[in-house]
Protein backbone atom coordinates (compact mmCIF):
# COMPACT_ATOMS: atom_id res chain seq x y z
CA UNK A 1 0.00 0.00 0.00
CA UNK A 2 3.19 2.30 0.19
CA UNK A 3 2.19 2.98 -3.34
CA UNK A 4 4.87 2.53 -6.60
CA UNK A 5 6.74 5.73 -6.86
CA UNK A 6 7.54 5.21 -10.14
CA UNK A 7 5.35 7.74 -11.65
CA UNK A 8 4.19 6.68 -15.68
CA UNK A 9 3.40 9.68 -17.93
CA UNK A 10 -0.28 9.88 -16.93
CA UNK A 11 -0.91 9.18 -14.17
CA UNK A 12 -1.99 10.93 -11.45
CA UNK A 13 -0.42 11.26 -7.84
CA UNK A 14 -1.90 10.79 -4.66
CA UNK A 15 -0.31 12.09 -1.51
CA UNK A 16 -1.51 10.85 1.89
CA UNK A 17 0.04 12.95 4.60
CA UNK A 18 -1.08 11.13 8.17
CA UNK A 19 0.44 11.71 11.40
CA UNK A 20 0.25 7.95 12.42
CA UNK A 21 0.26 4.86 9.82
CA UNK A 22 -1.58 6.84 7.18
CA UNK A 23 -2.65 3.20 6.79
CA UNK A 24 -6.57 4.22 6.99
CA UNK A 25 -5.78 7.07 5.53
CA UNK A 26 -4.24 4.94 2.59
CA UNK A 27 -7.77 2.86 2.52
CA UNK A 28 -9.82 5.11 2.54
CA UNK A 29 -8.04 7.14 -0.37
CA UNK A 30 -7.81 4.10 -2.57
CA UNK A 31 -11.97 3.32 -1.78
CA UNK A 32 -12.51 6.64 -2.56
CA UNK A 33 -10.53 6.50 -6.27
CA UNK A 34 -11.55 3.15 -7.30
CA UNK A 35 -14.62 5.29 -8.58
CA UNK A 36 -12.51 6.89 -10.95
CA UNK A 37 -10.93 6.03 -14.24
CA UNK A 38 -7.35 6.65 -14.74
CA UNK A 39 -4.09 5.47 -12.94
CA UNK A 40 -2.86 6.88 -9.59
CA UNK A 41 0.06 6.52 -7.96
CA UNK A 42 0.03 6.46 -4.29
CA UNK A 43 3.25 8.24 -2.21
CA UNK A 44 2.51 8.04 1.31
CA UNK A 45 4.05 9.71 4.14
CA UNK A 46 3.50 8.27 7.78
CA UNK A 47 4.15 9.72 10.83
CA UNK A 48 4.06 13.58 10.25
CA UNK A 49 3.85 14.91 13.60
CA UNK A 50 5.84 17.92 13.51
CA UNK A 51 6.15 21.12 11.95
CA UNK A 52 9.49 20.51 10.49
CA UNK A 53 8.20 17.25 8.74
CA UNK A 54 4.96 18.94 7.29
CA UNK A 55 6.87 21.72 5.90
CA UNK A 56 9.33 18.77 4.32
CA UNK A 57 6.31 17.49 3.26
CA UNK A 58 5.18 20.62 1.98
CA UNK A 59 7.97 21.17 -0.08
CA UNK A 60 7.94 17.46 -1.79
CA UNK A 61 4.36 18.59 -2.68
CA UNK A 62 5.43 21.98 -3.86
CA UNK A 63 8.29 19.97 -5.92
CA UNK A 64 5.31 17.50 -7.73
CA UNK A 65 3.18 20.30 -8.37
CA UNK A 66 5.94 21.94 -10.40
CA UNK A 67 6.81 19.02 -12.72
CA UNK A 68 2.84 17.27 -13.10
CA UNK A 69 -0.83 17.41 -12.85
CA UNK A 70 -1.43 18.81 -9.05
CA UNK A 71 -1.39 15.81 -6.69
CA UNK A 72 -4.39 14.71 -4.56
CA UNK A 73 -3.90 15.01 -1.01
CA UNK A 74 -5.51 13.26 1.52
CA UNK A 75 -4.62 13.64 4.89
CA UNK A 76 -5.25 12.46 8.77
CA UNK A 77 -3.32 15.08 10.64
CA UNK A 78 -4.70 15.80 14.07
CA UNK A 79 -2.69 19.05 14.35
CA UNK A 80 -4.73 21.56 12.19
CA UNK A 81 -1.41 23.95 12.11
CA UNK A 82 0.31 20.93 9.97
CA UNK A 83 -2.68 20.20 8.16
CA UNK A 84 -2.69 24.13 7.23
CA UNK A 85 0.95 23.80 6.35
CA UNK A 86 -0.23 22.04 3.13
CA UNK A 87 -3.38 23.13 3.13
CA UNK A 88 -1.07 26.77 2.30
CA UNK A 89 0.53 24.87 -1.04
CA UNK A 90 -2.79 22.99 -2.37
CA UNK A 91 -5.94 23.52 -2.59
CA UNK A 92 -6.70 19.95 -3.41
CA UNK A 93 -6.21 18.62 0.48
CA UNK A 94 -9.02 16.28 1.69
CA UNK A 95 -9.44 16.45 5.56
CA UNK A 96 -10.25 13.11 6.39
CA UNK A 97 -9.68 13.68 10.35
CA UNK A 98 -11.17 17.37 11.08
CA UNK A 99 -13.92 18.28 9.84
CA UNK A 100 -15.27 14.70 11.40
CA UNK A 101 -13.92 15.59 14.80
CA UNK A 102 -15.57 18.94 14.69
CA UNK A 103 -18.91 17.42 13.83
CA UNK A 104 -18.40 15.26 16.67
CA UNK A 105 -17.20 17.04 19.12
CA UNK A 106 -20.87 18.59 18.38
CA UNK A 107 -22.70 15.53 19.27
CA UNK A 108 -20.86 14.27 21.79
CA UNK A 109 -20.53 17.35 23.97
CA UNK A 110 -17.00 16.86 24.62
CA UNK A 111 -13.86 18.24 22.60
CA UNK A 112 -11.78 15.97 20.93
CA UNK A 113 -8.57 14.86 22.40
CA UNK A 114 -6.18 15.47 19.61
CA UNK A 115 -3.73 13.29 20.34
CA UNK A 116 -1.97 11.60 18.05
CA UNK A 117 -1.95 8.02 18.04
CA UNK A 118 -4.59 5.72 16.11
CA UNK A 119 -6.74 3.20 17.20
CA UNK A 120 -5.13 -0.17 16.78
CA UNK A 121 -5.88 -2.31 19.94
CA UNK A 122 -2.55 -3.83 20.08
CA UNK A 123 -1.56 -1.14 22.58
CA UNK A 124 -3.63 -2.75 25.17
CA UNK A 125 -1.78 -5.72 26.30
CA UNK A 126 -4.23 -7.64 26.92
CA UNK A 127 -6.04 -7.69 23.69
CA UNK A 128 -2.32 -8.05 21.99
CA UNK A 129 -1.36 -11.21 24.24
CA UNK A 130 -5.29 -12.87 22.96
CA UNK A 131 -3.97 -11.74 19.00
CA UNK A 132 -0.85 -13.63 19.35
CA UNK A 133 -2.36 -16.51 20.95
CA UNK A 134 -4.64 -16.63 18.31
CA UNK A 135 -1.95 -16.31 16.05
CA UNK A 136 0.38 -19.37 17.42
CA UNK A 137 -2.94 -21.23 17.41
CA UNK A 138 -3.96 -20.30 13.59
CA UNK A 139 -0.24 -21.48 12.66
CA UNK A 140 0.16 -24.51 14.61
CA UNK A 141 -3.22 -25.58 13.06
CA UNK A 142 -2.49 -24.46 9.18
CA UNK A 143 -3.11 -26.63 6.60
CA UNK A 144 -4.43 -29.60 8.51
CA UNK A 145 -1.55 -29.98 10.87
CA UNK A 146 -2.08 -30.28 14.61
CA UNK A 147 -5.98 -31.47 14.17
CA UNK A 148 -5.98 -32.56 18.12
CA UNK A 149 -6.05 -28.97 18.91
CA UNK A 150 -9.05 -28.20 16.70
CA UNK A 151 -11.71 -28.36 19.62
CA UNK A 152 -10.19 -24.71 20.72
CA UNK A 153 -10.88 -23.42 17.19
CA UNK A 154 -13.64 -20.68 16.71
CA UNK A 155 -13.77 -21.65 13.38
CA UNK A 156 -12.74 -24.41 10.85
CA UNK A 157 -12.18 -23.73 7.12
CA UNK A 158 -12.11 -26.43 4.97
CA UNK A 159 -11.45 -26.57 1.30
CA UNK A 160 -9.22 -28.21 -1.85
CA UNK A 161 -5.58 -27.42 -1.63
CA UNK A 162 -5.07 -22.84 -2.66
CA UNK A 163 -8.93 -22.07 -2.32
CA UNK A 164 -7.66 -19.21 0.09
CA UNK A 165 -7.84 -21.24 3.22
CA UNK A 166 -4.29 -19.96 4.85
CA UNK A 167 -4.49 -16.16 3.77
CA UNK A 168 -7.99 -16.06 5.31
CA UNK A 169 -6.75 -17.96 8.41
CA UNK A 170 -3.98 -15.70 9.37
CA UNK A 171 -6.00 -13.08 8.13
CA UNK A 172 -8.67 -13.58 10.79
CA UNK A 173 -6.17 -14.55 13.53
CA UNK A 174 -4.52 -11.02 12.96
CA UNK A 175 -7.03 -8.76 12.32
CA UNK A 176 -9.96 -10.36 14.61
CA UNK A 177 -8.09 -12.07 16.82
CA UNK A 178 -9.99 -15.17 16.06
CA UNK A 179 -8.57 -19.06 16.03
CA UNK A 180 -9.11 -19.94 12.78
CA UNK A 181 -7.80 -23.69 11.56
CA UNK A 182 -7.79 -25.07 8.17
CA UNK A 183 -8.05 -28.04 6.60
CA UNK A 184 -7.41 -29.04 3.33
CA UNK A 185 -9.31 -31.99 1.58
CA UNK A 186 -7.04 -34.33 -0.66
CA UNK A 187 -7.75 -37.59 -2.40
CA UNK A 188 -9.04 -39.80 0.73
CA UNK A 189 -11.88 -37.03 1.40
CA UNK A 190 -13.22 -37.18 -2.18
CA UNK A 191 -14.45 -40.95 -1.97
CA UNK A 192 -16.81 -40.31 0.43
CA UNK A 193 -19.47 -37.27 1.40
CA UNK A 194 -18.81 -38.07 5.27
CA UNK A 195 -17.03 -35.30 6.46
CA UNK A 196 -13.04 -36.73 7.48
CA UNK A 197 -12.64 -38.35 10.90
CA UNK A 198 -10.80 -35.45 11.92
CA UNK A 199 -13.77 -32.79 11.51
CA UNK A 200 -16.88 -35.11 12.60
CA UNK A 201 -16.72 -33.57 16.24
CA UNK A 202 -16.51 -30.01 15.11
CA UNK A 203 -19.26 -30.11 12.81
CA UNK A 204 -20.77 -26.64 13.91
CA UNK A 205 -17.75 -24.91 13.43
CA UNK A 206 -16.97 -26.28 9.71
CA UNK A 207 -16.85 -23.24 7.33
CA UNK A 208 -16.55 -24.57 3.24
CA UNK A 209 -14.19 -22.58 0.84
CA UNK A 210 -15.34 -23.04 -2.73
CA UNK A 211 -13.82 -21.86 -6.16
CA UNK A 212 -14.14 -21.64 -9.85
CA UNK A 213 -12.31 -24.82 -11.16
CA UNK A 214 -10.25 -22.36 -13.75
CA UNK A 215 -9.36 -20.03 -11.75
CA UNK A 216 -8.14 -22.90 -9.61
CA UNK A 217 -6.48 -24.29 -12.47
CA UNK A 218 -4.75 -20.94 -12.62
CA UNK A 219 -3.18 -20.56 -9.43
CA UNK A 220 -1.89 -24.36 -9.52
CA UNK A 221 -0.41 -23.96 -12.66
CA UNK A 222 1.37 -20.43 -11.57
CA UNK A 223 2.35 -23.02 -8.17
CA UNK A 224 3.70 -26.59 -10.24
CA UNK A 225 3.38 -26.16 -14.03
CA UNK A 226 2.35 -29.10 -16.05
CA UNK A 227 1.82 -31.24 -12.86
CA UNK A 228 -1.50 -33.76 -12.09
CA UNK A 229 -2.04 -31.72 -9.53
CA UNK A 230 -2.66 -28.47 -11.48
CA UNK A 231 -4.76 -30.11 -14.51
CA UNK A 232 -8.13 -28.19 -15.15
CA UNK A 233 -9.26 -32.00 -15.00
CA UNK A 234 -7.84 -32.45 -11.52
CA UNK A 235 -9.37 -29.00 -10.31
CA UNK A 236 -12.87 -30.03 -11.97
CA UNK A 237 -13.14 -32.76 -9.97
CA UNK A 238 -11.84 -31.21 -6.94
CA UNK A 239 -14.07 -28.78 -6.22
CA UNK A 240 -17.29 -30.69 -7.56
CA UNK A 241 -16.31 -33.08 -4.70
CA UNK A 242 -15.27 -30.65 -2.52
CA UNK A 243 -18.94 -28.76 -3.14
CA UNK A 244 -20.72 -31.64 -2.59
CA UNK A 245 -19.50 -32.55 0.86
CA UNK A 246 -20.17 -29.15 2.14
CA UNK A 247 -23.83 -29.71 0.41
CA UNK A 248 -24.25 -33.40 2.33
CA UNK A 249 -23.04 -31.63 5.12
CA UNK A 250 -24.96 -28.39 4.98
CA UNK A 251 -21.81 -26.31 5.77
CA UNK A 252 -21.70 -23.11 5.15
CA UNK A 253 -19.67 -22.42 1.85
CA UNK A 254 -18.07 -18.88 0.12
CA UNK A 255 -16.63 -18.93 -3.13
CA UNK A 256 -13.57 -17.51 -3.17
CA UNK A 257 -13.09 -16.93 -7.31
CA UNK A 258 -13.39 -13.28 -7.70
CA UNK A 259 -13.27 -12.31 -3.36
CA UNK A 260 -10.22 -10.68 -1.56
CA UNK A 261 -9.28 -12.04 1.70
CA UNK A 262 -10.97 -9.68 3.53
CA UNK A 263 -14.47 -9.99 1.38
CA UNK A 264 -14.03 -13.57 2.81
CA UNK A 265 -12.81 -12.87 6.18
CA UNK A 266 -15.84 -10.14 6.58
CA UNK A 267 -18.57 -13.39 5.13
CA UNK A 268 -16.84 -15.55 7.84
CA UNK A 269 -17.51 -13.18 10.64
CA UNK A 270 -21.25 -12.68 9.67
CA UNK A 271 -21.72 -16.44 9.78
CA UNK A 272 -20.33 -16.71 13.24
CA UNK A 273 -22.28 -13.36 14.11
CA UNK A 274 -25.50 -15.41 13.21
CA UNK A 275 -24.61 -18.34 14.70
CA UNK A 276 -24.23 -16.43 18.40
CA UNK A 277 -27.14 -15.03 17.86
CA UNK A 278 -29.14 -18.12 16.93
CA UNK A 279 -28.08 -19.84 20.32
CA UNK A 280 -24.68 -21.11 19.47
CA UNK A 281 -21.62 -20.67 21.71
CA UNK A 282 -19.05 -18.78 19.26
CA UNK A 283 -17.20 -15.89 20.90
CA UNK A 284 -17.15 -12.99 19.14
CA UNK A 285 -14.27 -10.57 18.63
CA UNK B 1 -13.21 -5.11 14.27
CA UNK B 2 -16.74 -6.56 13.99
CA UNK B 3 -17.56 -4.81 16.87
CA UNK B 4 -18.74 -6.26 20.49
CA UNK B 5 -22.60 -6.33 20.33
CA UNK B 6 -22.61 -7.07 24.36
CA UNK B 7 -23.95 -3.41 25.31
CA UNK B 8 -22.50 -2.10 28.69
CA UNK B 9 -25.19 0.36 30.33
CA UNK B 10 -22.86 3.67 29.42
CA UNK B 11 -21.28 2.49 25.90
CA UNK B 12 -22.41 4.63 22.64
CA UNK B 13 -23.58 2.28 19.91
CA UNK B 14 -21.90 2.95 16.48
CA UNK B 15 -23.17 1.56 13.36
CA UNK B 16 -20.95 0.75 10.44
CA UNK B 17 -22.86 0.30 6.99
CA UNK B 18 -21.11 -0.30 4.18
CA UNK B 19 -22.18 -1.93 0.34
CA UNK B 20 -18.63 -3.58 0.67
CA UNK B 21 -16.51 -5.12 3.69
CA UNK B 22 -17.18 -1.84 6.22
CA UNK B 23 -13.27 -2.66 6.82
CA UNK B 24 -11.95 0.54 5.74
CA UNK B 25 -15.45 2.42 7.49
CA UNK B 26 -14.35 0.94 10.64
CA UNK B 27 -10.83 1.62 10.49
CA UNK B 28 -12.19 5.43 9.91
CA UNK B 29 -14.67 5.78 12.66
CA UNK B 30 -12.09 3.81 15.41
CA UNK B 31 -9.57 6.18 14.33
CA UNK B 32 -12.16 9.09 14.80
CA UNK B 33 -13.67 7.99 17.86
CA UNK B 34 -10.13 7.61 19.61
CA UNK B 35 -10.11 10.91 20.41
CA UNK B 36 -13.09 10.89 22.58
CA UNK B 37 -13.51 9.37 25.72
CA UNK B 38 -16.21 6.68 26.89
CA UNK B 39 -16.91 3.45 25.72
CA UNK B 40 -18.24 2.91 22.21
CA UNK B 41 -19.45 -1.02 21.06
CA UNK B 42 -19.18 -1.25 17.08
CA UNK B 43 -21.54 -3.03 14.87
CA UNK B 44 -20.91 -3.38 11.39
CA UNK B 45 -23.35 -4.10 8.68
CA UNK B 46 -21.30 -4.91 5.55
CA UNK B 47 -22.71 -5.88 2.32
CA UNK B 48 -25.51 -3.73 2.29
CA UNK B 49 -26.18 -3.42 -1.70
CA UNK B 50 -29.73 -3.46 -1.77
CA UNK B 51 -32.95 -1.00 -1.10
CA UNK B 52 -34.29 -3.97 1.37
CA UNK B 53 -30.94 -4.84 3.55
CA UNK B 54 -31.07 -0.54 3.40
CA UNK B 55 -34.30 -0.71 5.28
CA UNK B 56 -33.10 -4.17 7.10
CA UNK B 57 -30.81 -1.69 8.68
CA UNK B 58 -33.17 1.19 9.18
CA UNK B 59 -35.28 -0.76 10.78
CA UNK B 60 -32.87 -1.84 13.36
CA UNK B 61 -31.21 1.46 13.58
CA UNK B 62 -34.89 2.53 14.80
CA UNK B 63 -35.02 -0.11 17.01
CA UNK B 64 -31.16 1.16 18.49
CA UNK B 65 -32.73 4.69 18.83
CA UNK B 66 -35.80 3.95 20.93
CA UNK B 67 -33.76 1.91 23.31
CA UNK B 68 -30.63 3.99 24.59
CA UNK B 69 -28.33 6.91 23.03
CA UNK B 70 -29.11 7.62 19.41
CA UNK B 71 -25.76 5.70 17.78
CA UNK B 72 -23.44 7.17 15.20
CA UNK B 73 -23.91 6.51 12.24
CA UNK B 74 -20.36 6.16 9.68
CA UNK B 75 -21.50 5.19 5.98
CA UNK B 76 -19.84 3.88 3.01
CA UNK B 77 -22.41 3.42 0.73
CA UNK B 78 -22.04 4.33 -3.02
CA UNK B 79 -25.99 4.22 -4.00
CA UNK B 80 -27.33 7.88 -2.40
CA UNK B 81 -30.66 6.53 -2.20
CA UNK B 82 -29.77 3.62 0.41
CA UNK B 83 -27.69 6.23 2.46
CA UNK B 84 -31.10 8.33 2.24
CA UNK B 85 -32.55 5.13 3.73
CA UNK B 86 -30.64 6.04 6.66
CA UNK B 87 -30.27 9.58 6.82
CA UNK B 88 -34.40 9.55 7.03
CA UNK B 89 -34.25 7.32 10.49
CA UNK B 90 -30.99 9.15 12.12
CA UNK B 91 -29.27 12.99 11.85
CA UNK B 92 -25.96 11.01 13.03
CA UNK B 93 -25.08 9.77 9.38
CA UNK B 94 -21.41 10.24 8.38
CA UNK B 95 -21.48 9.72 4.99
CA UNK B 96 -17.15 8.85 4.26
CA UNK B 97 -17.96 8.15 0.56
CA UNK B 98 -20.70 10.32 -0.98
CA UNK B 99 -19.26 14.14 -0.14
CA UNK B 100 -15.70 13.31 -0.99
CA UNK B 101 -16.80 11.47 -4.07
CA UNK B 102 -18.56 14.80 -5.18
CA UNK B 103 -15.56 16.80 -4.34
CA UNK B 104 -13.54 14.62 -6.27
CA UNK B 105 -15.43 14.57 -9.61
CA UNK B 106 -15.43 18.37 -9.77
CA UNK B 107 -11.28 17.88 -9.39
CA UNK B 108 -11.14 15.10 -11.69
CA UNK B 109 -13.61 16.76 -14.23
CA UNK B 110 -15.11 13.30 -14.60
CA UNK B 111 -18.36 11.46 -13.18
CA UNK B 112 -17.42 8.46 -10.18
CA UNK B 113 -18.20 5.21 -11.25
CA UNK B 114 -20.36 4.80 -8.07
CA UNK B 115 -20.07 1.10 -8.49
CA UNK B 116 -19.26 -1.33 -5.19
CA UNK B 117 -16.65 -2.90 -5.26
CA UNK B 118 -13.97 -1.83 -3.58
CA UNK B 119 -10.08 -1.49 -3.70
CA UNK B 120 -8.49 -4.06 -2.74
CA UNK B 121 -6.52 -5.56 -5.54
CA UNK B 122 -6.85 -9.06 -4.80
CA UNK B 123 -8.67 -9.29 -7.39
CA UNK B 124 -5.74 -8.38 -9.97
CA UNK B 125 -5.07 -12.13 -10.69
CA UNK B 126 -1.45 -11.13 -10.92
CA UNK B 127 -1.20 -9.06 -8.22
CA UNK B 128 -3.15 -11.74 -5.87
CA UNK B 129 -0.85 -14.33 -6.95
CA UNK B 130 2.51 -12.71 -6.09
CA UNK B 131 0.88 -11.75 -2.41
CA UNK B 132 0.24 -15.67 -2.00
CA UNK B 133 3.89 -15.92 -3.34
CA UNK B 134 5.07 -13.87 -0.81
CA UNK B 135 2.97 -15.34 2.27
CA UNK B 136 4.08 -18.74 1.24
CA UNK B 137 8.19 -17.60 1.51
CA UNK B 138 6.98 -15.96 4.48
CA UNK B 139 5.48 -18.79 6.35
CA UNK B 140 8.69 -21.13 4.49
CA UNK B 141 11.35 -19.06 6.22
CA UNK B 142 9.28 -18.00 9.22
CA UNK B 143 11.43 -18.34 13.27
CA UNK B 144 14.74 -19.48 11.62
CA UNK B 145 13.79 -22.05 9.05
CA UNK B 146 14.56 -22.45 5.78
CA UNK B 147 17.17 -20.33 5.99
CA UNK B 148 18.42 -21.60 2.69
CA UNK B 149 16.01 -19.20 1.15
CA UNK B 150 16.79 -15.84 2.73
CA UNK B 151 18.34 -14.64 -0.63
CA UNK B 152 14.95 -14.07 -2.15
CA UNK B 153 13.70 -12.57 0.84
CA UNK B 154 12.82 -8.59 0.70
CA UNK B 155 13.23 -7.94 4.20
CA UNK B 156 14.80 -10.60 7.06
CA UNK B 157 13.50 -9.61 10.63
CA UNK B 158 15.86 -10.27 13.31
CA UNK B 159 15.28 -10.09 16.95
CA UNK B 160 14.74 -12.46 20.73
CA UNK B 161 11.88 -15.01 21.07
CA UNK B 162 8.29 -12.96 21.40
CA UNK B 163 9.63 -9.60 19.84
CA UNK B 164 7.17 -9.61 17.26
CA UNK B 165 8.68 -11.06 14.54
CA UNK B 166 6.48 -13.44 13.37
CA UNK B 167 3.12 -11.14 13.08
CA UNK B 168 4.72 -8.41 11.84
CA UNK B 169 6.48 -10.53 8.84
CA UNK B 170 2.69 -11.93 8.01
CA UNK B 171 1.29 -8.44 8.15
CA UNK B 172 3.97 -7.38 5.72
CA UNK B 173 3.46 -10.21 3.15
CA UNK B 174 -0.33 -10.36 3.38
CA UNK B 175 -0.82 -6.42 3.31
CA UNK B 176 2.10 -5.08 1.02
CA UNK B 177 3.48 -8.66 -0.66
CA UNK B 178 6.65 -8.58 0.81
CA UNK B 179 8.95 -11.47 1.26
CA UNK B 180 9.73 -11.05 4.81
CA UNK B 181 11.88 -13.89 6.37
CA UNK B 182 12.61 -13.63 10.30
CA UNK B 183 15.71 -15.04 12.56
CA UNK B 184 15.37 -15.30 16.00
CA UNK B 185 18.22 -15.11 17.66
CA UNK B 186 19.24 -17.37 20.58
CA UNK B 187 21.50 -18.84 23.12
CA UNK B 188 24.79 -19.48 20.43
CA UNK B 189 24.09 -15.92 19.31
CA UNK B 190 24.24 -13.70 22.32
CA UNK B 191 27.95 -14.57 22.55
CA UNK B 192 29.38 -12.88 19.91
CA UNK B 193 28.95 -9.63 18.07
CA UNK B 194 29.32 -10.99 15.29
CA UNK B 195 26.35 -11.97 12.67
CA UNK B 196 24.68 -15.47 12.65
CA UNK B 197 26.18 -17.42 9.92
CA UNK B 198 23.19 -17.55 8.56
CA UNK B 199 22.66 -14.05 7.85
CA UNK B 200 26.12 -12.27 7.00
CA UNK B 201 25.65 -12.28 3.66
CA UNK B 202 22.63 -10.63 3.94
CA UNK B 203 23.70 -7.93 6.07
CA UNK B 204 21.98 -5.30 3.49
CA UNK B 205 18.62 -6.84 4.25
CA UNK B 206 18.72 -7.04 8.34
CA UNK B 207 16.03 -5.64 9.98
CA UNK B 208 16.42 -5.15 14.35
CA UNK B 209 13.22 -5.78 16.59
CA UNK B 210 14.27 -5.08 19.66
CA UNK B 211 11.34 -4.42 23.13
CA UNK B 212 11.51 -3.20 26.58
CA UNK B 213 13.04 -6.25 28.75
CA UNK B 214 9.64 -5.37 31.05
CA UNK B 215 7.44 -5.92 28.36
CA UNK B 216 9.06 -9.19 27.15
CA UNK B 217 8.96 -10.90 30.74
CA UNK B 218 5.37 -10.31 30.39
CA UNK B 219 4.64 -11.66 27.45
CA UNK B 220 6.92 -14.72 27.73
CA UNK B 221 5.23 -15.01 31.74
CA UNK B 222 2.02 -15.38 29.25
CA UNK B 223 3.35 -18.11 27.11
CA UNK B 224 5.27 -20.16 29.98
CA UNK B 225 5.46 -19.11 33.27
CA UNK B 226 7.86 -19.27 36.06
CA UNK B 227 10.51 -20.65 33.03
CA UNK B 228 13.63 -19.49 32.98
CA UNK B 229 13.08 -18.45 29.76
CA UNK B 230 10.51 -15.93 31.05
CA UNK B 231 12.68 -14.87 33.95
CA UNK B 232 12.86 -11.04 34.02
CA UNK B 233 16.30 -11.26 34.29
CA UNK B 234 17.18 -13.48 30.80
CA UNK B 235 14.84 -11.12 29.62
CA UNK B 236 17.00 -8.43 30.06
CA UNK B 237 20.21 -10.47 29.02
CA UNK B 238 18.86 -11.45 25.86
CA UNK B 239 17.60 -7.75 25.29
CA UNK B 240 20.64 -6.42 26.44
CA UNK B 241 23.19 -8.82 23.87
CA UNK B 242 20.32 -7.95 20.72
CA UNK B 243 20.60 -4.40 20.82
CA UNK B 244 24.64 -4.73 20.93
CA UNK B 245 24.38 -6.54 18.05
CA UNK B 246 22.09 -4.46 15.76
CA UNK B 247 24.37 -1.59 17.23
CA UNK B 248 27.93 -3.04 16.39
CA UNK B 249 26.69 -4.06 12.81
CA UNK B 250 24.74 -1.23 12.60
CA UNK B 251 21.83 -2.73 11.68
CA UNK B 252 17.99 -0.60 11.47
CA UNK B 253 16.17 -0.92 14.75
CA UNK B 254 12.86 -0.45 15.45
CA UNK B 255 11.31 -0.75 19.17
CA UNK B 256 8.23 -3.00 19.47
CA UNK B 257 6.95 -1.83 22.94
CA UNK B 258 4.60 0.40 22.66
CA UNK B 259 4.07 -0.13 18.46
CA UNK B 260 1.17 -1.89 16.77
CA UNK B 261 2.32 -4.50 14.17
CA UNK B 262 1.05 -1.76 11.58
CA UNK B 263 2.94 0.53 13.14
CA UNK B 264 6.09 -1.57 12.97
CA UNK B 265 5.52 -2.45 9.62
CA UNK B 266 5.15 1.08 8.32
CA UNK B 267 8.47 1.76 9.71
CA UNK B 268 10.20 -1.13 8.06
CA UNK B 269 8.27 -0.16 4.54
CA UNK B 270 9.77 3.26 5.06
CA UNK B 271 13.82 1.85 5.74
CA UNK B 272 12.64 -0.07 2.75
CA UNK B 273 11.95 2.84 0.95
CA UNK B 274 14.68 4.80 2.00
CA UNK B 275 17.14 2.30 1.04
CA UNK B 276 15.43 1.76 -2.71
CA UNK B 277 16.30 5.51 -2.99
CA UNK B 278 19.36 5.47 -1.46
CA UNK B 279 20.39 3.23 -4.61
CA UNK B 280 19.81 0.00 -2.90
CA UNK B 281 18.29 -2.72 -4.80
CA UNK B 282 15.41 -3.49 -2.81
CA UNK B 283 12.01 -3.08 -4.96
CA UNK B 284 9.17 -1.75 -3.25
CA UNK B 285 5.53 -3.05 -3.16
Amino acid sequence: MSGNETESVSARPVLIVSDHTGITAESSARSLLAHFGGLFTYHSRPFVTTAQLAEQVAGELRQMQAEGPPPLVFATLTNPELLGTLQRVSALVFDLLGENLTRLEGILGQPAIRQVGGHHDMRDPQQYLARMDALDFTLSTDDGVGKNRYSDADIILVGVSRVGKTPTSLFLALQYGLRASNYPLADDDFASTELPVPLQPFQDRLYGLTIDARRLHTIRTHRKPGSRYASLEACEFEVRRAERLFQTQRLPMQNTTSASIEEIAVGILGYLKRQAQSGSAFPLP
